[in-house]
């Protein structure tokens, strides 16, 4: 049987060479369609998602306990562990091939099994049992250090000896499509005397990747580079939605709290871990060298293209504001998820590990308005007399991503959030 | 029928003066015995555990659908509401009275309902879905502030507008009895040039109050002071402990991570505010006024004594080393719950929110070794020749908390914690 990465594959399925759902791809995520039916797991494959309870009911998918794919939720197959996983993902992609009968040939089975994506609706792919967002993206941590401490302490000392992260608010995790509401909060800008309560006047996104962790760890555990890695079920795009002004007047000493708490936005797809490893690169070189609980043995990063599109209310198509790629994070994702375990602290399956604001080495691959617009001071044009340095209301945000192989995309779809007022 | 608060209510099971479970608290807690049968909900009573599962199979227990007690966690029976919470307290209460026939004089059903504590084992009373710390003694943060800034810049100037919070890791929140593993990390003292990683070497306690939510609310939406109070099922005794060293590098910008991500033990009942009103007092003056949103129309805060004991492996009994109370918090878990969703943060139910170290304003009601031993420079003398900074290997730390009635306590049992070796 082929493997499930080899680029000649085909699908009986036609699927453009710009499409983010190949064969070679074959991301999880959980929907709803118009039969009525509950919302459960499907995987993606050009314009049409695979009904994966269809097939299991079907005795075409054995994962073990019956009724794992009838969940609205990733969170029962990613317990089962990363051999289901790939064993899983071979069967799907033998039952798509062009040169195997049993789906191809099977009119009624297709019609059952393969529904079109414009008639589904998609939910979040998982329940998030925990989500940890870091700050591991060097450029974006310098840009932000220069802003506020200036060039020669940009970097704060801790930064180039571990990834750098902080608890988020998982019960506000949404999947694309859903809207956000300006959040309201204590702003005191620089010149006020005293803090007023009301509407955030600097919302902003940040361009992430997040990590979904399918494994657990044992509280007082470590974890090694290698176990980490295994944990990894998959990877979504990640909207962090922040809120400057109230993370400005919140954030001494304990971290930010209310400003990043209203929303993050992600992609409905889960990408496998198994999809991206054709595209694993080495990182940026990490000097000083990591202490040896964070030292790697291979590349971990991915070269994967990353696009945010803003549209304002009244035009008609985004205007992309960055264009920048996964592989210039400087800690890698299993860093990250070591360095998470390093106290002891215990991994759920459903962990959500947001990689921070990606920023690369250019001016157009800044992740973030508040360094695109350089802290407010440079408004980016986004069509004729649109100008913006923070988010507005009515305000649509995409961001887009994907790993260009020869010929085809292993990409994540779409997260989309438009901005509500706050009242 | 009498209100199940009314101090002169009497069960007709014996119950001392000391005990923390007199008719009049009548905790939820999750209790296995030897019986066999699953983890389920009861309430504690003087020395026995009422079996809640047994009353309601028998129909003597009527919340809605059947079940809610046959559960290992508090949730399904908080998610049905504050309605539901008072009736079951009042048929509960009814059920234990002295001048109530029914279960006291049905022996058969008293020994099948009444398990002698001493036969249960007690569980994570619920399932927390976020975990979320405060900061909210101004003892506390006025103690720290001294100590590593100096009297002029003890308060931050955030800290007397709001009440001051983070994300905390709800996957270590574990309860009473559960050892805790010394956590390794990163640690740079102030001397050192580079950071090296090993076990910490200032592990300390912070005695705190829990909140546990009971009713959820919608992301965008904020709360009002009684909306916020509504929600609140009750309160637990809380130890968030930190690792000091691992803190003291990790923390800027984004706050503590791996140094409080390791472990928080909790007590095994759930005290409910219903239970806590009478004891219900006013807090500290707050000058500055504060915004609106966080305004009291009432008194929010608890007169709830509050005492830590800390034995060495080869003490026999405790030694006291902090005896405080609830009622100093600057910031009350109403004002607290109130600011979690100002910017639009949905709550969930099993929501914990630690209070915050609960410091006095004398020197011997300091909740932290911290404070205790002023950042390691004041040994405590524990017993003959044994003396404390920062917790050792073998040390067990145990906090116990009440409210004192006339003639009886509302208290929570005790959260005890021993230090295991790092390997």
């Amino acid at each position: 049987m082929s493997h499930p990465n080899d680029p000649k594959l085909r699908s009986f399925i036609d699927v453009a060479p710009t499409s983010d759902f190949p064969i070679q791809n074959l991301p999880y995520g959980v929907f709803s369609s118009k039969d009525g039916l509950a919302s459960r797991v499907g995987v993606a494959i050009g314009d049409y998602v695979l009904d994966l309870w269809e097939l299991e009911q079907g005795s075409r998918l054995d994962v073990g306990p019956l009724g794992v794919f009838s969940q609205p939720s990733l969170n029962p197959f990613m317990a089962l562990g990363p051999k289901v996983w790939s064993k899983t993902r071979a069967r799907i992609s033998e039952l798509l091939r062009s040169d195997h009968p049993e789906l191809r040939d099977n009119r009624e089975l297709r019609a059952r099994a393969l529904v079109p994506t414009a008639d589904v609706k998609l939910h979040m792919p998982f329940a998030v049992a925990g989500y940890t967002d870091f700050y591991s993206s060097k450029e974006h941590a310098t840009n932000v250090g220069v802003m506020f401490r200036g060039k020669d302490n940009a970097l704060q000392p801790n930064w180039l000896h571990m990834p750098i992260g902080y608890n988020g608010r998982a019960s506000t995790v949404v999947v694309t499509g859903t809207k956000v509401r300006r959040p309201r909060g204590q702003l005191k800008p620089p010149a006020a005397e005293l803090p007023s309560f009301g509407p955030c006047k600097r919302l902003d996104f940040e361009l992430e990747m997040g990590v979904v962790v399918g494994q657990a760890s044992a509280m007082g555990e470590m974890l090694t580079e290698k176990q980490a890695e295994e944990m990894i079920f998959g990877f979504v795009i990640l909207n962090d939605w922040s809120a400057r002004d109230i993370q400005q007047w919140e954030y001494v000493p304990l971290g930010p709290f209310q400003a990043k708490a209203f929303a993050t936005s992600i992609s409905p797809w889960v990408v496998t871990r198994e999809a991206l490893e054709p595209f694993r690169t080495q990182g940026p070189a990490q000097d000083p060298t990591p202490l040896a609980y964070l030292k790697q043995a291979q590349p971990n990063n991915y070269d994967l293209v990353l696009e945010v599109g803003l549209r304002a209310g009244a035009m008609n198509d985004a205007r992309t504001v960055c264009s920048t790629n996964f592989k210039y994070m400087y800690w890698s994702s299993v860093q990250q998820l070591v360095h998470h375990a390093s106290s002891g602290c215990a991994m759920n399956v459903g962990d959500l590990l947001g990689s921070g604001t990606i920023s690369g080495p250019e001016k157009h691959q800044r992740g973030s308005l508040l360094e695109i617009s350089w802290n407010g001071t440079e408004p980016v044009e986004l069509a004729d007399g649109v100008k913006r340095t923070f988010l507005e209301d009515g305000d649509s945000l995409v961001m887009r991503g994907w790993c260009q192989g020869d010929g085809y995309r292993v990409g994540f779809g779409e997260v989309e959030g438009t901005v509500d007022a706050a009242e």
